[in-house]
């Protein structure tokens, strides 16, 4: 075995402890990656939480991360030590299924295995996340990061980035699309440079009109208050594509009247069962629709996308001994609107 | 004021009575039509079950309905005495918000007029529908009835039919697809009939198996029975398209496993709160839709449509006379696939 070190849960307690972590020898079609930036994703909060109670096992988070090739097995063909890559949720999966021979693994039939928490297809080991210094992965589950996009700011490209822009992408948005994003936080901010750089009028649904500069940066037409009664009657039947990306669970209904004929609203923001009347799609005939992390055809594809349009993360960078400190803020959603983890200070 | 005979409610009784009825005058835009068969429809039970109580005003159903123009309004130039004529479940919208400038007359902003227990734009009169022997309406709400459709089996495209072209058309069925209908009722044997006609490898979902033969003989490929575990895994991601049309509340879950990547589960069978795991659309990035009913466009191509694939409904026919016990078997599922009124006896 190889060792690490990283931040990992202990028993029922919430904050995170360094650590040394053992990574796997390489086997044949495995890189080792030392992971340099690492976002930090909502994601990661909900399986810390799950993880109350003394006889927990041990969770290491972090499943979107840049870095640097440091060592190839021996079949591996497409890396060399030095290249920067780019890693996301996935790191295997059957690549049997229809859904993985579709180049949507994602969805693989005999699930993909995760980053972290996930069950390794061959030793039948826990995976550990990418706060940590290193990284073991088959090669087919990294991306060359291409040159010009900052590492930092691309790390959240592979989980938030990839979560909205697999639905914008199979939703055909272009230049003749009207998107509005619903939430702007990580993916919704991802979203909306995504939708613009696409070409699409894009617009903002907040709570508080108090990200209308911030959505006007980001490239936004306009920031619609969705507290407000009338703005919303306004917007009525505006756009093709609704993406929501609203964490907390609430009431589709008004973000439905907002979808334009046959349009659709993907549900992005949080899993779990959600309640829509049928009369809120049936007038206009309109779609419900979800999508999460994405394959490897479309994830090598939104990164060249990003690259080419220059869109990154509006990211906060910190040490990632203040992991802590990244975590309990994004609770409160206090983040503009990333925190990534640069883990130089593991060494 | 012009007088009829119809069947109608009294009080709070659920059985309908002869009654004589009375129709306007004819505005200069409206059409007088002679009823000749009306389709019996899932919503006019709901609508006569919703009638209980001595108060409530009295109630004509009927809104999908063939006949013939016997007398026209003198701006009418499209209709002469003696055309033969069918009628939906709209008889007049707006004309000016986008739906009805977008031909979808069904979601008009400011509510169409629905042909029973609607409201007329003009006189504010409750309408009464086609259960009766004359009707009155505006020219722009009916339409030529193709040569070739048997006017009584034709009856019920005007509102189960439609119903089910939308989706269908919508979502661009056609040689390419596979699609699946669930539930084999009054809608569900015209989506099927559609589906095939419109070149898609068709299968019907039925909880039982005694609807295999019917199925074949409407042309669908394979009856797939719901109750079964091993049928439906089996058919897991197979179909771009799921027409849903069973009547009662159910789970979506089972029926959004058969659709394939980036397909569509449309909602038919009725209205109210509908609840789905978040996770089964993210899988496959599937989508959730529902339809009802159609506009003046795509209500002359689905009729265009039928007369030139030949497509009509399997209904029973019966003499108005006994609306009372095709109104109880209906509730019972009792009839394959439709109840049709002659109107005739009312002479």
């Amino acid at each position: 075995m190889r060792t690490t070190v990283g931040w990992r849960t202990e028993g029922g307690a919430r904050a995170l402890r360094r650590a040394p972590l053992e990574r796997r020898d390489l086997r044949p079609d495995d890189i080792a990656v030392r992971v340099d930036y690492c976002g930090v994703c909502h994601t990661d909060l909900h399986a810390i939480h799950a993880r109350d109670g003394a006889a927990s096992p041990p969770l290491v988070p972090g499943h979107e991360f840049t870095g640097t090739v440091t060592e190839t097995g021996r079949a591996v063909t497409h890396f060399s030590a030095g290249d920067p890559v780019a890693v996301g949720n996935i790191v295997d999966s059957c690549g049997e299924c229809a859904m993985c021979r579709a180049g949507q693994e994602n969805f693989c039939h005999a699930f993909p295995t995760l980053t972290y928490d996930g069950v390794d297809r061959h030793d039948g080991s826990t995976t550990l996340g990418g706060y940590s210094r290193e990284y073991v992965l088959r090669d087919r589950f990294a991306y060359p990061l291409p040159a010009g996009l900052d590492p930092a700011a691309a790390a959240p490209l592979l989980c938030a980035g990839i979560t909205v822009w697999e639905p914008l992408w199979a939703l055909g948005v272009g230049p003749e699309s009207r998107v509005a994003v619903a939430g702007l936080g990580g993916l919704g901010h991802l979203a909306v440079k995504m939708a613009v750089a696409l070409g699409a009028e894009t617009s903002v649904i907040s709570r508080s009109p108090d990200k209308a500069d911030d959505a006007r940066r980001l490239g936004a037409r306009a920031l619609i208050v969705s507290t407000d009664p009338e703005q919303m009657a306004a917007a009525r039947d505006r756009f093709d594509v609704v993406i929501d990306t609203i964490s907390a669970p609430h009431d589709l209904g008004p973000y439905l009247q907002l979808v334009a004929m046959d349009g659709t609203l993907s549900h992005l923001g949080h899993l779990g069962p959600v309640t829509v009347e049928t009369l809120d799609l049936l007038v206009g005939r309109k779609k419900l629709s979800s999508a999460g992390s994405g394959g490897r055809p479309a994830t090598a594809a939104m990164l060249d996308f990003c690259a080419e349009h220059g869109v990154t993360a509006d990211v906060e960078l910190l040490p990632s001994a203040h992991v802590n400190e990244a975590l309990d803020r994004l609770q409160h959603n206090d983040v503009r609107y990333r925190f990534v983890l640069d883990l130089a200070d593991l060494d």
